[in-house]
């Protein structure tokens, strides 16, 4: 897992070097003109499938769903999809569930894409159009690398749908270089934690399936039961059970999102929460602790940044508490759910 | 609260003779004909959106989106909302962020229903269409009465749009009652959480917005870490932190949702995992104890039912543990998010 985290940066490079591979997808995606996005995920999959949610939503104005695949494969919906673009998101490309979705969704209209790390896989093969997020073999059950490749894969699609160039990416290897150099920073931090049984991870806007991931991590691998809401929602009750035993983790970078979560400090100060915040500057003035992002990133991008101390805290904390969080107990590195 | 609770079934016996209301909705949008659905809700209420989701996608085959209302609020996107049916359900009809969500959808094409609690709120005027859902004043800051009358309404809507009248609803009040008199029993199985601080709920299908209700409840009054997974998302990563000292509650009714928790079941079963299950008996037998749900009831208005026990379950554990469920710490009845 480590292992894996580290190489992040060196992915990201790969997959702009290799931006071309997106050009077919691209084509047949202007030409057809969808308009609404359907995305099919589970998992880590399916925080990927979220931040294009907000891609799509933000930079395109298109209405986003995310699917409920049992809707087809258990009630056997016929879904009316002309006009839709259906995503699979999925590292293996192996879950039942997905590959049933795409096939429904081709017969009815949808025009379907599937992201994947798996070009061969049945999910690629089902779907009309398919993405390789080129993240290179993932070992670690927790998958780490081949979610922000995911990311990526995903913010690729949507600039170069508006005509752009990826170049929002330019200084992220950099930055990311930066912050996997942090690793030891982040195992100080992670010796807070080793007595936490539960915890609260929170972010708004493209932070929010940050905050999502980060939580499955640390569930993957700790054991915490690890609660992610976005800010807003947190504030619609379950602020409740947080007091100054329930860490929180929060995610806000600069820009529109961060700045959206000044209340949701202000609040948690108030009912004397410990919070931990991975963002901006002036985020963390309002935190417990905090760990500084490289300035300078696009919100829309920084996605792939914030995660990177959090998959680092799974990492640490995990060892702290004598876990192995490379073999994740009760866990395959393919789920296959019907 | 608990007279919140125990008032349901008068609710929907109101709701249901007052069908008519829906009459020019139901027109409206059989002349206007969408082709995809917006949801837009927050906390409980999102509930009542997720529940709606399943019943636009397995009824009417229609793609349907849970809004995110920061991608117009924060980010200022500007969506493309036309044959978009954008439905904003709140209790209170008050928050900002749901109000600027409808004006933003109605102003860029959106077809704008709202479903409130209260006719004359700002919500409720701001959207062309408007459904009152009938509960009555709710004093008690953790709803109960107006999550089931948004069901019901939402429901109804669904139904009477395909030239239904409502007929499943027919057996739903007396099921009500006989739950509502349980309640003793719940008060019973609720001694056994008493010392728990975290616990997951889970549910597939139309029962997985009753999960993800009953965890808030939970929240809201007994500030425990509840956190509710679809049972194929459980599957995904969090059964990891599921152990014999994480209790489960498993909402599997009968019918094809309820029957997709089998795989679940069993591999909560194998982790030594204690399982309440609300449901049906074939559920019931291969879990350590259960509530069982009154028989014959259509699983697409079984929603309505299952909450019962849980909210039961939040009333009872939260004064088995010296908390007043009325006064829940750091929340207020209206919540404004911006």
């Amino acid at each position: 897992m480590a292992t894996e985290i580290a190489e992040q940066p060196e992915v990201w490079r790969r997959s702009v070097a290799s931006l071309g591979r997106l050009a077919p997808v691209v084509a047949a995606l202007k030409r057809k003109q969808p308009r609404f996005v359907l995305l099919a995920a589970r998992g880590t999959s399916d925080h990927a499938a979220l931040y294009a949610k907000y891609l799509f939503e933000v930079i395109h104005g298109m209405p986003v769903g995310l699917a409920s695949p049992s809707t087809v494969t258990a009630y056997g919906s016929t879904p009316d999809l002309r006009d839709t673009l259906l995503i699979a998101v999925s590292q293996s490309g192996q879950s039942p569930d997905l590959i049933e979705m795409v096939q429904t969704g081709r017969r009815h209209g949808a025009i379907t894409l599937s992201v994947t790390n798996a070009p061969a896989s049945p999910l690629a093969q089902a779907a009309e159009l398919h993405i390789d997020v080129l993240a290179g073999e993932e070992r670690a059950v927790a998958a780490t690398k081949s979610y922000t490749a995911q990311l990526l894969a995903l913010y690729l699609l949507v600039d170069l749908l508006r005509d752009g160039d990826g170049s929002a990416l330019g200084a992220l290897p950099a930055a990311g270089d930066a912050l996997v150099a942090r690793s030891e920073d982040v195992r100080a931090l992670a010796a807070r934690y080793q007595f936490a049984s539960r915890l609260v991870v929170t972010g708004r806007g493209y932070a929010y399936p940050t905050a999502r991931e980060g939580a499955l991590k640390l569930m993957e691998t700790c054991y915490l039961s690890a609660q992610a809401f976005s800010g807003a929602d947190l504030l619609h009750g379950p602020l409740a059970m947080v007091t100054s035993q329930v860490p929180v983790l929060a995610v806000a970078p600069d820009g529109v999102g961060g700045q959206s979560m000044g209340e949701v400090l202000q609040r948690l100060h108030a009912v004397g929460a410990h919070v931990l915040t991975i963002g901006g500057a002036q985020a963390i003035a309002a935190s417990s602790a905090g760990l500084q992002l490289p300035a300078g990133i696009d919100e829309a991008v920084s996605p792939l940044l914030e995660i990177l101390p959090l998959q680092q805290l799974a990492l640490h904390l995990a060892i702290t508490r004598g876990e192995n969080p490379d073999i994740p107990r009760g866990l395959s590195k393919i789920t296959k759910t019907l």
